[in-house]
């Protein structure tokens, strides 16, 4: 069973919102968590934000993100580990439970994809003690293919699933997955690789898939509104164990022209509407 | 090994050059075959372009496109064989050795994406024996899972030989795949797939992946300009058996503005370099 309430990624208001206005406006309405990006983050600063966020009474859901391991130097792939390990210190800070990685797509000028792939492996394996020292749980979010090239070359469940039993055979540790709705509704093998996610699942993001994409990054719909079997897959994830909170992520050009708060009761309705059929 | 020359899916001109236009422009400047798309073929008649073919002494690689099986009444999808069975004839009559499936996404307003597979297999198990008869062979195109809603729900070669498997199993028919590198150079678990297709592979698509896609439909890269390890997949179909020619699509509004010769001498001169790699 989901945790009751909803999350709201902070992305899904933020050309609307800064983070102290988000977590103001999510509290207001009756969300049960945010989950801040590190952009917004900074430009609240993480001791203002961990303030803020307690003096609302606002649980965190999650950060986004880290990740982007490959680089073309080694030095290169330090730097993004190094700047994976201030994620995690950040994640802390503001009591986030898990820091969400999406993992990085081919170094410039690289045809290499398995090559990034590894470099990906690498970098989780190097922060992973960071995390379990600070408490944080990591998890990996297979991203669409769409964006193999570019920002996450780990691109289904599976193939997340595959580093987690890699780099963590016995569950010692508390590597796990993100679960996207909008990266992972068209995989023919969904069913199975859910199931065998159990345990491992982190968070449950949703949006929908709505056509024509106007954009590659900016065009995701407001759930109800595609051709993703949302509740479907949410009992999925409900089988294989997961009892935490559903989180609406939501890029959007359309809705970040919408009052936001329309835009936030808008998600917890069609939540509510949804829940009815899990 | 490659078949000598390369292949060009008239698609790549289509802006440029007419159906008849591209047939005098390919023999012209040395393409080994073209494959038509059903519009242009249309517009220029069946049996005119089937003269214009035999005259200009240029083959055919296949016919684009049949497929697009999923409705959501009994009689779309019948109407929907109907027109894949009228497709096969047209493909007999150009000479094309196969007939390119690109096989619908989901039924408007549905959200039900095993359900619009089920279809898909329906549909090819209806037009085989027509197929068969003709002497023209099936193959189904798997698509980027971005166009798993709107184009094809067939997203994976694993998923699509499943289809060939089940409709297929002693490889009595000629069934089998498209490997476009476009569509499927992500997939991590492509080589072991490509193995798997064995005997099964009836075309080899070429195209790259460049970043950032300005458009989800016509910003396919020129060969060599984009992500994808061309000359790596390569060698996997060969391995694979494949013996045929590779063949060109690229749908993009930037090489349908290039003067088609330059275009074509271009997609002539990028084979050329890839193939000392594989």
């Amino acid at each position: 069973m989901f945790k009751p309430g909803l999350a709201i990624n902070a992305a899904t208001t933020r050309k609307q919102w800064s983070l102290p206005e988000a977590i103001d406006g999510y509290a207001r309405l009756g969300v049960a968590a945010i989950a801040p990006w590190r952009d917004q983050l900074h430009a609240t600063g993480v001791d203002a934000a961990a303030r803020a966020l307690r003096d609302a009474g606002l649980p965190v859901s999650g950060l986004c993100r880290g990740g982007m391991f490959p680089a073309p130097t080694a030095a290169g792939r330090t730097a993004a580990v190094e700047d994976n390990r201030r994620a995690i210190q950040e994640a802390m800070k503001i009591g986030a439970p898990v820091l969400v990685l999406v993992c990085g797509g081919l170094p410039e000028g690289s045809r290499d994809i398995a090559g990034a792939r590894a470099m990906v492996q690498d970098g989780i394996a190097a922060i992973l003690p960071d995390a379990e020292a600070a408490g944080v749980k990591l998890a990996i979010e297979p991203l669409h293919p769409m964006y193999a090239a570019d920002r996450n070359c780990i691109n289904t469940l599976d193939q997340a699933l595959d580093i987690c039993n890699a780099l963590d055979p016995t569950r010692a540790t508390a590597l796990g997955v993100i679960f996207d709705v909008y990266h992972l509704w068209w995989d023919p093998k969904i069913a199975a690789a859910t199931e065998r996610a159990t345990g491992r699942i982190h968070g449950f993001h949703i949006s929908d898939w709505t056509v024509p994409l106007a954009d590659m990054l900016n065009d995701r719909g407001m759930m109800g509104d595609g051709a993703i079997d949302i509740a479907g897959l949410a009992k999925g994830v409900v089988k294989a164990g997961y009892s935490g909170l559903a989180e609406v992520e939501i890029f959007s050009d359309r809705w970040w022209r919408e009052d936001p708060e329309t835009l936030v009761q808008t998600c917890l309705q069609r939540w509510r509407n949804l829940l009815q059929m899990v």
